[in-house]
Parts: structure tokens; sequence; C-alpha cells
């Protein structure tokens, strides 16, 4: 299970070649949440999300290993752009088995990025086997999304990040708001922020319809979502809880919040207009909570991804 | 006149106070222009632009000086919001005189960093005179946009980042392209870049129409901008190349370039969709260049501001 050590272990291997992205602030937010706000801006991340983290840490650890034939895993969104790069950076061949009906921009920018990409059709085809054949065939590793104990420690190195930020930015106390689909960034950063800034406390934040983890912290066991389409936040929607996550959020988290889609898209134009950043929904969802629910003292939100189609944003900011 | 040893203790003032921005990449722009593009974010700077640097070190400077009761500035932009907030952190009061047509969210956003807005009426009111008066009665020290020695070493720490950050990537040899209106920004990276990275030469990047300096560069003499209005790109609008930042540029710099509107447009829709940034069109003339104007090796594009408003940002992503 991923603990602090390995999380410094995958600093070192990101170090170089992730980017160390901003701790940014607006007085304007500010005055909004009545709190000082502090935004982890994970948008300017290679591929404009956290997902370059775990993908990068998780491919180094299996080069490694020597099981470094290639790369496979199965995405449409930030983790296929994230594990493409990373991938190519170090020199090894992937292959992302992305749906056949995924947005054709997401297909070309995930193939820019050096990745063969294997479609399949969601109605009659089984995901799981068509990657277990190619994986056997060609001897290729599967770079998980997020129950995967190195990807979960590459994810925690926006923790450690967080820690040394706020430490310089005099913050000793302070909630920590994450974006949670299945829990990588949120456990990663929670078990780096255990080891190093004991003072923090990290909630998973959520769509609103589609909050599997809040419910399953209520429940004390792990509850499932209805759907799993039909929010624009679909970048963080996963059916439940992972294996591994789950007992790091459990143990350390405080309770979850759930935000609406309105929500969201403010909190984007928000950031749009005072940070300078772009933000997806679901990577919104943290500064959200942090803006329009109440608390106390300073609360940095993790804004975990920026890849959001024009449209998209144009919608937010003509709210 | 501003010289490496004043930019030097102007990073020393700004260190804690500043950002250090992010320089920025991606491979999708690096297949446009056909070479390594970077990017430094200035608009992650506090108040969106890199105004806040210059600012921050002439009051820093003013107070040491002893003259501190208060500060005064004209402008309608990014110059007002950086001296508002510097002012305001440094326990000092701003006066900002401003055009009474001026956009209200321009006249807001700065009384909301704790400046005194003056408004004046462009068409009977001499703004100069105005502001000498203030001055005057209420002892007030005068922050110049552009033509001020300790306000040209402030945006030259976006110099001293560069080299640094440059070295860190491995480049040593590069074309660095800047936003320049009055050539604050401009000539303070120049003279920071002569010192610590004597491999790259500075181009100033101007509006197509507004191209006082780049036309002054071909005649060997200061030339006027025949008009002062009518750009998108109107943070970066002056009359004419400054009394100080002229002959640094004449020395230092390259051949500048001059951009269409529509090619900012364009940089701004893809500073959005791959480093998932906010630009405004003056902010986004450098990258412009860097993108769409050939060269050779790397190319450091400096986005110096992103305070646009929204229906501005949906025309660029409409294009």
């Amino acid at each position: 299970m991923t603990d602090i050590h390995m999380i410094d272990a995958a600093a070192g291997r990101l170090s170089g070649h992730a980017r160390r992205t901003p701790l940014l602030s607006s007085p304007f937010l500010d005055e909004i949440a009545g709190r000082p706000v502090f935004v982890k801006a994970e948008c300017l991340q290679h591929t404009g999300s956290f997902k370059f983290r775990g993908a990068w840490n998780a491919i180094s650890a299996l080069r490694e290993a020597g099981e470094s034939k290639g790369i496979i895993a199965f995405s449409s969104g930030n983790h296929a752009q994230g594990v493409a790069l990373a991938a190519r950076l170090q020199g090894l061949p992937s292959v992302i088995v992305m749906p056949a009906d995924a947005p054709a921009i997401k297909i070309e920018n995930t193939r820019a990025l050096g990745a063969e990409v294997v479609p399949y059709d969601r109605a009659t085809e089984d995901r799981d086997e068509i990657g277990a054949r190619l994986a056997r065939e060609r001897g290729l590793s599967l770079v998980k999304p997020f129950d995967m104990a190195e990807v979960i420690a590459g994810q925690g190195t926006s923790g450690l990040e967080i820690a040394e930020q706020a430490a310089e930015a005099g913050i000793d106390r302070a909630q920590v708001l994450v974006p949670c689909g299945g829990g990588g960034l949120t456990s990663g950063i929670a078990l780096a922020l255990e080891a190093r800034a004991p003072g923090f406390t990290v909630h998973p934040v959520e769509p609103e319809g589609f909050d599997d983890v809040l419910r399953s912290q209520k429940a004390g066991t792990r509850q499932r979502n209805e759907r799993l389409s039909g929010s624009i936040c679909d970048a963080i929607i996963t059916p439940t809880p992972g294996d591994l996550t789950w007992p790091v959020i459990q143990r350390l988290c405080g309770e979850g919040f759930a935000v609406s889609e309105d929500e969201a898209l403010k909190a984007m134009a928000l950031a749009f207009d005072r940070l300078k950043i772009v933000l997806e929904p679901g990577g919104a969802v943290a500064l959200a909570a942090a803006l329009f629910r109440p608390g106390e003292g300073p609360v940095i939100a993790v804004a975990s991804g920026g890849n959001v189609d024009r449209a998209m944003m144009a919608r937010a900011l003509s709210q």
C-alpha cells in the first residue's frame, strides 16, 4: 500500500519532469468565501491535469522493475493523455483503449501525444477483455487510473507541494478540498499531508448525484453511484471508491461536500476572472465548495484539471 | 538608469511577495511553431499581469527613501490594479486617476483592491494637472507605468526568472518575445538577460497599426503611433517608446514583430486549449508571434497579462 516513503520516491522520480504547479490566490476570492482561499493549480500540469504525476510514477516504477515493453490504459479522458505523454517521454509505446464514441478531439489529442488508440464498442465489446488480450499478446503493462499504489503515490506528490507551499505562506491549519472520482488524488494528498502537514484535513468534493464517496463516508461502507453518465463533471465520475483508495479516505478524510453543476460552472468563471486559469467542471468542484460552503480558517482547493472544450467554457462564462 | 544591480535588488524586495510565475509549454504548441515554445505566464502574477512587479518595487524603493505618505498613478488598466494592490499590501493609501468613461468593471476592481479612484473627463480635463495637484496637496508619490527606473527594474525580475527557468530546461540560446507598449517590461527583461543569459535576444511584439517601437527600430529614431485607440490590444497601446526604455531597446533588442488582432485572438484560444491559462489580447501578441512567425531554435514568449473580459474571451474561443 502507498505510504509517505513511496510518495517521496515518486517526488524524486517526477523531479525535473512534472511541473511544480503554483498555489494561487486572489483577494476577490477571499472576499466571496469570507476566508483565505488558496488554489493548487493542477490544471497547469503537463497534459492539463494531475494525471501526469501518477502516470509518470507508475511507468517509472515499471521500468525500474524491468517490466517495460509498453503501457496499456483504459480511459477517454485525462488519464489517457497523462499516460500517453509520460510513456512517450520515457521512450515506451502506449496503447489506450477508448470507447469508439469518445469525442473526436480526445481521441486526436491522445494520438497526438504518441499513443495508439484502440477503439471499442461500449454496447457490444468488453473493455477489460480487449485490454487483457492486448496486454498478453504484446507484453504491455496496465496502468490503472486510480486503484494502483504507484499511481496514488504519484498523485500524492501534489500533496507534498501543498505542504511546502502552505508552509511558505505561513499556513499551519487548513481544510484541503480535493475533487474526487475514484479517489487516487484524494488519498494520495491525504497520505502526504498526514506526514507533512498534520494540521490539515482533506475533504473529498463530488458533483451532486454522483456522491458515492460522501455517501460511503456517511454509511461507513462503500456505496455506488446509480448513474455513471449525465454529468458535466465527467472527469470525476466513477462507480464507487477504489479498493486501495477507500480505506485511506475512510481513515484520513473529513466528511466530503457535494456541489451542483451550477456551482461548478460559477467556480470556473471565477477562476477565469480572478486567477486566469482554465478549469474543467470536474476540476472546479473543490473551488466551488471552498467559495460557496461555509467554513472557518484557510481553505486550499485543488483545481485538478483544465481539459474543457471551448463550448463548455463559453457556457460557464455566460452564466 | 536601471541596471542589473537594481534588478537584483528588486528581486530581493519582491521575494515572498510576487509570484515566481511558471514557464509553461505544450507539445501541441511546439508542433504549430515548428520549434520549442515556452511561455512565461505573467498572467498568473498578482492582479493578473506583470505590472505588480514594477509597482511593488517602486513603492518599496519610495518607502525605503522615506517618501511614503501615499501613491498616485494614472491608469485605467493593469498598472492601476498592480499599484493598488502593492500599495495596500505595503500599508500605503493609493489614488488612481482614471478616465470617467473607463469600463465600470475596471473602476470597481481597482477600488476593491483598496485604491481611491479619481475620475476625470478626457474631453475637458487635464490628467497630469489633476495628478500634480493631488500629489502636491496630499504629498503623494507618482508611480509611472513604464518610464521610471525602479519600475523597469521590477519588470526585469521576470527576466531573471526566465534566465533561471530556461537554464533548468537546458536552453542556452533563444529568442525572447515580449509584448511591448511603453517598453518597461521589454527593457527590464532585456537588461536582465544581457547579464544572465547572453545567448538570448529580446524582440518586442506589438499589434499591427500600433507598432511605434518596430518603426522606431527601423528608423533609428523614436516614432509615434498615429492612433491611440481602436485596438483590442488596448493594454499595450502607448504613444511612443519611453525616454528611459527606448535607449535600452535600441541597444539590446532584435527587430520586433507586429501581429494582427486575429493572430492575437488565435493565440488566446491556443493558450486556453493547450496551456490552460487566460490571456488578454495584448498579453497574447508575443505568443502569436512565436506561433505564427518563422524562426529557428527555442522561443520564449512572455504572456504579459490576462485581464480580459468574458465577452472578449468568448470571441477568441468562437474563432
